[in-house]
């Protein structure tokens, strides 16, 4: 059994914690996100929850679990929204509520003394910080009543090897990420992605209540459609041009810059929903996209969701010195596709909320 | 309800986290703690816990809190000697093992990340921490079947008023702490750690499930000694004589000394059992010396206790300019003390274990 394990292999920093401009900036986008589901997580809990069932007797807690929650407020607001619902529910049929737990989870690298810090001063629920990996167990079995995620089950627990691979016909010599027009890469990248949910799922049904549902928000594609197509794929091909312009300065090493490729897969909703009915041990309540990524934001918005994925993998891989050369120049060849990002049939890219129930032990 | 409320006011850090060797100097005498309560915890487990109890249901996680938990090793080790404990019940009644899970609780400002890095990497619990104060609830209701505090709750939630009021009578002018030579001075104090003991009984009756068991380290005195016959009264007092040198000299400001006085009270044996008794929610299974505090150790073990209750404490009081110039005025005045702390008849400070069950419900 390996449940406090340290696995530092897996880390994989959403972006620098000295960045919080960046951060706060993409926290925006994100809330946005988390705002959408809220009317979701209202009918789930309203719908689907037995008030009748014994987890919810009064004398047992309601344990909120959020899974890749960083340093807050986004994990913040979505616990308030989950405990807000659940309120609603016990209030409207006049019951006693329960007490709230909320469960942070995060990996070992994660800053939880500032989520700490953040923690309202007068909340209505009990706090504690999870370290550890989601694609592994966090939690006792049947201890939680609603698991919630948001952006962050698009990271993958490791590169697949192949990509990495020159012998291999899935090296993604030329790319830095899953585009989607290389079938080896592409199918490499997959069994990762599979592999990887499966972890969780399987993790997940065994923490969570009987009854209890699973809330996930992750960024995704339309049916049929490559991450090269869209302006995600967009922005990163460029930051792949970029890192190709150093390489030529001489200021980075062209065989690093071959050998770099993001720890992250975007799924289509068909592949979601494949995946979630072969895990088979969560109902689908809902799927479906939430609305369209604010890729026609300003250059600063780009740069800071382009930064939240990319600047923790790019200073990993080549060291602090070239981040800030390195987005400046980002930014420099940004206007040069901006024409392209505003063309409508770029703007593909879909941020997906999946409402599961645990289906009976 | 103010569940997770960050109360700074109560904050005394046991000791700066810049002094580690000074930390792990005094970690290796609360060690010495930690095995001597072993073979007590063990009894306690082999003989109280009731392994048909519906809380033994091994579909029911074993849940250990360990309060003042600090950034670790103790708090570690001794996780780890209850759930030894527990697994031989287990294993000796051939009962298949539930899973278990440590919460790990202190103030906000303790530094969770250095403890969560110093978990062990693979480790059979699911582990947690948990901010907050433990004279406030932590956990949801019956959710802890054993509760550790080590070495933590000779901490007030804070100085009494009157201490610090010159016009009260029991205004503690002369003396940094709870001497126990003045009547009114020893009375403030006691009023406050009844009520803080009191309040820590209430939390924690309301979080330990059914039939669980609370194990307290204390430092304490025998019945009818006050501390300042003891050796650790002597040293406060040495302390205490350090600053007045310092205020004399112009470095510190007398009036400030005269208003510092530390927020730990020393109870005696028979003050605890009184108020767990008062009290009322836990049966005394134990309580009882395990030794005497080893004041006899080197000069740098001597300064280590010493200055794991006064750092923070000085720190907050003066800034952090004196406290190289205080503690090597300590050092160099201690040999004076010497001869009277090899007196037999100075060494009674004694570390008192309490073995307490919580009274059914």
């Amino acid at each position: 059994m390996d449940m406090v394990g340290n696995d530092l292999l897996e880390v994989h920093p959403m972006n620098g914690r000295e960045a919080p401009s960046s951060y706060s900036q993409n926290s925006l986008y994100q809330k946005r996100a988390v705002d959408a589901v809220k009317e979701r997580i209202y009918e789930a809990i309203s719908n689907e929850f037995d008030i009748k069932n014994k987890i919810f007797d009064p004398s047992t807690p309601f344990r909120v679990a959020d899974l890749g929650c960083f340093i807050g407020p986004i994990t913040l607001f979505a616990a308030e929204n989950i405990i807000g619902a659940v309120e609603s529910k016990y209030n409207a049929k006049q019951q006693e509520l329960p007490e709230f737990q909320v469960l942070f989870s995060d990996h070992f690298h994660n800053d939880f003394n500032a989520l700490f810090k953040s923690l309202p001063p007068s909340g209505n629920y009990f706090a504690a910080g999870v370290p550890g990996s989601f694609h592994n167990r966090l939690f006792p079995k049947s201890t939680i009543n609603f698991v919630h995620t948001s952006n962050a089950l698009n990271w993958l627990s490791k590169v697949p090897e192949e990509i990495k691979d020159r012998n291999s016909p899935a090296w993604n010599k030329d790319r830095i990420y899953c585009s989607g027009d290389n079938k080896e890469v592409a199918g490499a990248y997959y069994a990762q992605f599979k592999s990887d949910i499966n972890d969780f799922l399987n993790a997940r049904a065994q923490e969570i209540a009987e009854g209890g549902l699973l809330c996930i928000i992750i960024d995704g594609l339309p049916n049929g459609v490559k991450l090269c197509e869209t302006g995600l794929g967009m922005l990163q091909d460029l930051l792949g041009s970029c890192l190709k312009d150093l390489a030529k300065e001489g200021v980075i090493d062209q065989e690093r810059v071959e050998s770099i490729n993001f720890p992250t897969y975007i799924p289509t909703i068909g592949e979601l929903e494949d995946l979630i009915e072969q895990n088979n041990n969560f109902c689908i309540l809902s799927l479906g996209a939430l609305h369209t990524l604010p890729l026609l934001a300003s250059k600063e918005t780009i740069a800071a969701i382009v930064g939240a994925v990319a600047e923790g993998v790019m200073k990993e891989h080549f060291g602090d010195e070239i981040i800030k050369k390195l987005f400046d120049l980002f930014l420099n060849k940004l206007p040069g596709i901006r024409h392209s990002l505003e063309d409508e049939k770029y703007q593909k890219n879909i941020e997906i909320c999946i409402m599961l129930k645990l289906k009976s032990k």
